[in-house]
Formats: structure tokens, C-alpha cells, sequence
């Protein structure tokens, strides 16, 4: 794993410095570099930075006191009593694992949380148990609803995973933006255009400059479509766990004057609950067919969600992680090395 | 309701002279005509030839033995024995709400089905019971799998629902294609162009010529993403349930060789289930936030999901549905009127 285990034990270090468990540090650790090898690397190293100011600004807390309420023998509420998102992500989707292999299908609210980097890394580990898995969370303010000029909606991932008879699961992980910001951001810096129709300037008209949607407002994907299911994210991980909804979850890199908040739904069932062992058949058979049709030129492959994840992590598996000079300097500000 | 009922009566007559029951011919015409009352005519009055004559070619079952299997206090499974797609949502729709409102969450798998029109009509019902609610549902296929150029998935769409705290219900029924098929027909008889980007010709080229389009494919909202969810619909209404997959569900209009075996997947949760009745109060207010945001120029009013069909809905309810010659036809030799 190249020097993941380092890093791992740099961050784990660097987090118990500032008053986290181990548990919760090595769970957090884990998290980051995940992120780091399936190439997401605006969820991995470059963030810690900012959860530690966090912690040290008071807004994270490191010992935090979380609570699991049991609603039923399915449905779970947790409030993670402001951690560190990665650690109540962890805590709830192992209690959803458990309500789940009990009843056939489970449920589990999360408020007081933070953000906890990629959805899929959580989904994972419940597709692992042969669970079929749901995960939703809200995010602070980044696109704008479908006929506003204001952003209020975060980027609200919807993720979905199922065992898919195969070593690598069905994941769809997939933000409700038109594009990412981080694209947006190398237009500006290369002095490239970004396409119609992905972004408004600060007057709500589109554009194609970058640097004028940096300062206006990036839009959902499918117009009223992609805005709709950005507002049932805010409902479903917001509004129904108690956590802050519409627009108010704080920006974790810039606004420090309390804790974020976030809040998250994940939801499971047993994927054979209708049909037994043959769901494994079925599911194999249908990544065949549509494996298998024609593609347009310069596809060499259909892959489904998650597959390119995979193939990227297994690659950098093999390679050292590359730590660009700003994380480098952040890691030493950090008495990290 | 205008001329309404006596539609409603008139599909009912000719439902049951094709051997349904009283009781399956009216949750059939009623359904039929809400589409209409929406503005959804092409899920409407111009559907009811097409019901008849998969009825007189044996393909939808007349006279269905719906077995309803228990799988646990919150789950049931559907085997609609081919009956008119209306008739297992509804059963399904209600065994949904009873598992719903006993265990807080539930799920109803439903295979053996056809065509039941439009997801939100379903959804509505158990939204008027509190409940939030999910309905994915597969179809024929439309849109071509993100890489491919041949057409696999249906239109597949994803509907959720939940009370809003208001008489309107806050209902996103969306379709995971750039385009209506009807629009790109409009388009080819008023000689215009589509937008780039929503179609491929036959060779799997981009076009903006709606007649190339036709005999090419559709194509996803947002490439991945929404290549994605669709894909995540036919394994949750499709795989799952034991209902056709993988692009084998019957064109009703075109394929008279089988039943279409479409499958449907119902969820819901009591909204209220973590934070009771401030669940009301926290919606109102997500909405009463939006609803304030500046808008675009243009826009008078932000709609949130479902209201803009509501007002359709009161605006046709004082007006004559009106009948275009074709239909007329159509219920002529119906032996309708």
C-alpha cells in the first residue's frame, strides 16, 4: 500500500494530538486515505487541515458523547453530539448493518454531524455484508435551486450500493452538480472556458467564464430535475433527522462560528428478501447484457458505478501518494512531520 | 370536474366489456384521467387503445389472481399476475401504507405488472396518509447507458413524496432522460432542431436533428449520473423484484408477443419517525426559505416539486378535457361513445 500506512499513522497521530480517541482517529485516518486512493483527492490530505482548525476553533469536538436512540428494531437516530463526520458516518452504518441483518430493512437519522467525505466509503462497508444500501447527506450552500440566482443547496451527494456478484460492488456515488468546483477553479487558472449551461454569473445569467461563475452560482444537473433531488436530499438528511437544512449548514473551510451540523439518512434492505439466492444470478446477468452492447466510438468499455473507483484505487495501491507542496506545508504546520 | 367523470364512466364501460371487474375499471379510469387532469396526455385517454388491445391479445390479464406474500410486518411482495398496471400500484400503494403506519418503515417488490402511468398519482395516496414516500419503477427501453449507442434502460423514472406541511404535496416524479420522446416528434413536424447533447443518430453520433434522433437513441440526464440512476431503478424494480431487466420489458405499444413484466419498488417511512411533529414545522419552513431566494429574470415564482402540477390539476378541473380527433377515433372503435 505504498506509503497509505504512513500517512495513515501521520494523521492518526496528528489527530490524537488534538484530543481524538484512537478509535476515532484510526477511523478518520482510514477515511482520508481512502479518499486519496481512488483519486478524490479534494476529500483526502488536503482536508485535514481544516478539520484540525476545526477542532482547535471548538466547532469539531474530539470527545464527543454520541447517542444512539433506538427507534425500533429497524430505525436508529444518532446525534453525533458535533464529531468529527467520519466518525458518525462509521457509527451509523454499523448500526444499520445490525437493525438491517435483523429485519430485512433498517433506517438510521443522523443530526449534529459534519462532513464525512465520500458517501461511497461508508456504502461500501454495508454492501460487504450483502446489504443493499441507501446514503444521504446535505453539504453547505453550492448550487442554486432551479430558478433562483442564489445558492442554497450543497453539492447533496445520493449514493447507492448493492453486492453485484462480483469482488467489485455496485456503487453510485453522485453529487447533484453540474460540475465541481475544483474543475471550475482549473478553467480560471488555465484561462479555459467552462461549458453552457453549467453555471450563472453573480447576475444570474449564464456563462461561460469561469471566473465570473466562481463569483455567480453553479447549477444542479437536468434543470428542475437535478434541483428536485437535491431538495429531497436536504429533506431526507436535514429536515427529517434535525440537523440545519435549507442553506444553513456552515461552509467547514470558512465559517467557524459554530459546528456544521450536517445531517444524514442511510438506509438498507436485504437485496434476496423477494427472490433469494437468485438476486445474485440476476444481478450478474444484467451487468453482462449491458456490458456487452454496442458503444460509441472511443468507449472501450461500459463500466458500472464504482467500477472506475476501483480500478483507479487498485492502481495507486501500487503507487506512493503524491503530496503536493500546500499539503506538505499544512502536515508541517500541523507538527505532522 | 367538468367532463371528467363522464370520461371516468365511459373507461369504465370499456374496461369492463373487456372482462375487468367493476372495481379494477374504475382505479384504471381514474388514474387515466388524473393523467389528463395534470396535462400528462400521453399518459392519458391516449393510452386506453393501447390497454384494450393488450387486452384482446391475451398479454395484460383481465381477470388477475394478485397474490399479496407476506415477507414481515414491514415488507410485502406482489405478484400481479399480469393484471393492468394500475391495479397492482394500487394494491401495492396500499399495502405500503398498512406496513408503513404499523412498523414506521416499509417496502412493497412488485413483479408480473404492466404500465401503470404516472408514479406521483401512487405516491400522492400515501402521502396523504404522512407518509414520505419513494416509487422507482423499470419501462421499455429509451435511453442508451452512458458509453453505449443502442437504447437499453426505460425513461425509469424516480419518484418521492412527502407532506409539506401544506394542502400541496411536495411530490419530484422525474424521468432520468434529457428529453420527452415527445417533445423530439414535436420537433420533427414543426421542422426544428433538438438542443445538442439530448440524442445520438444511429451511429451513435451526437444530433440536433429530432428525425435522426428518432431512429437513434436518448439519451441519460447529466451522462454518468444519470445513466447511473437509471441503472440503480432497473436493479431496484427490475432485478430485485423478479420482474423483467436488462432491457427485456415489453414496448406495450409495439411488442404483443408476452406480458411486459414490468416490476415496481415501493418505500416509505413515517417523516416524523426522529423529531414527531417539528417534522411539519422544520418542512414549512425548508420551503418558506427557498421560495424567498432572488430569482433568475423570468421567473415569478420557485415551485417546489409537485406544486406546478397541483395548479395544472385546479386549472383543468374547471375546464372541458379536450379530445384530439385521433382519440375520438380510438373510442369509436372502442364502442366507447
Amino acid at each position: 500500500m505504498a506509503n497509505a500506512k504512513k500517512l495513515i499513522n501521520i494523521i492518526i497521530k496528528v489527530l490524537k494530538d488534538r484530543g481524538l480517541s484512537s478509535t476515532h482517529a484510526m477511523i478518520s485516518a482510514k477515511a482520508l486515505i481512502n479518499a486519496e486512493m481512488v483519486g478524490a483527492h479534494s476529500h483526502g490530505l488536503s482536508r485535514l487541515k481544516m478539520y484540525c482548525d476545526r477542532i482547535d476553533k471548538k466547532v469539531i469536538n474530539p470527545k464527543p458523547k454520541i447517542k444512539i436512540k433506538k427507534i425500533s428494531s429497524s430505525i436508529s437516530y444518532v446525534d453525533a453530539n458535533n464529531s468529527i463526520g467520519f466518525v458518525a458516518a462509521d457509527i451509523a452504518i454499523k448500526s444499520l448493518i445490525k437493525n438491517t441483518k435483523k429485519t430485512g430493512i433498517g433506517m438510521v437519522g443522523v443530526k449534529n454531524s459534519g462532513h464525512y467525505g465520500l458517501s461511497s466509503y461508508f456504502v461500501e462497508q454495508a454492501v460487504k455484508k450483502n446489504l443493499m444500501v441507501w446514503c444521504f447527506t446535505n453539504a453547505p450552500p453550492a448550487i442554486a435551486p432551479y430558478g433562483s440566482k442564489k445558492t442554497l443547496f450543497g453539492t447533496n451527494p445520493i449514493c447507492f450500493g448493492t453486492p453485484s456478484g462480483n469482488k467489485v460492488p455496485f456503487i453510485l456515488d453522485t453529487s447533484v452538480s453540474m460540475i465541481n468546483r475544483g474543475k471550475i477553479r482549473v478553467a480560471a487558472n488555465l484561462g479555459h472556458k467552462i461549458p453552457l449551461g453549467v453555471a450563472l454569473d453573480r447576475n444570474g445569467k449564464p456563462t461561460t467564464d469561469p471566473i465570473k461563475a466562481l463569483k455567480g452560482v453553479q447549477l444542479p444537473i437536468a434543470g428542475f430535475r437535478g434541483s428536485g433531488l437535491a431538495w429531497m436530499v436536504d429533506i431526507l438528511s436535514g429536515v427529517m433527522t434535525g440537523a440545519n437544512h435549507g442553506g444553513k449548514v456552515r461552509d467547514p473551510f470558512d465559517d467557524f462560528k459554530g459546528p456544521q451540523n450536517v445531517g444524514h439518512l442511510f438506509m438498507a434492505v436485504k437485496p434476496n428478501i423477494f427472490i433469494g439466492s437468485n438476486y445474485i444470478k440476476r444481478i450478474k446477468e444484467n451487468i453482462r447484457i449491458i456490458k456487452k452492447l454496442p458503444k460509441i466510438k472511443g468507449v472501450k468499455e461500459i463500466n458500472f458505478p464504482g467500477e472506475g473507483t476501483k480500478k483507479r484505487y487498485k492502481k495507486n495501491m501500487k503507487k506512493n501518494i503524491p503530496i503536493p507542496k500546500s499539503i506538505m506545508e499544512d502536515l508541517k504546520k500541523l507538527n505532522a512531520i
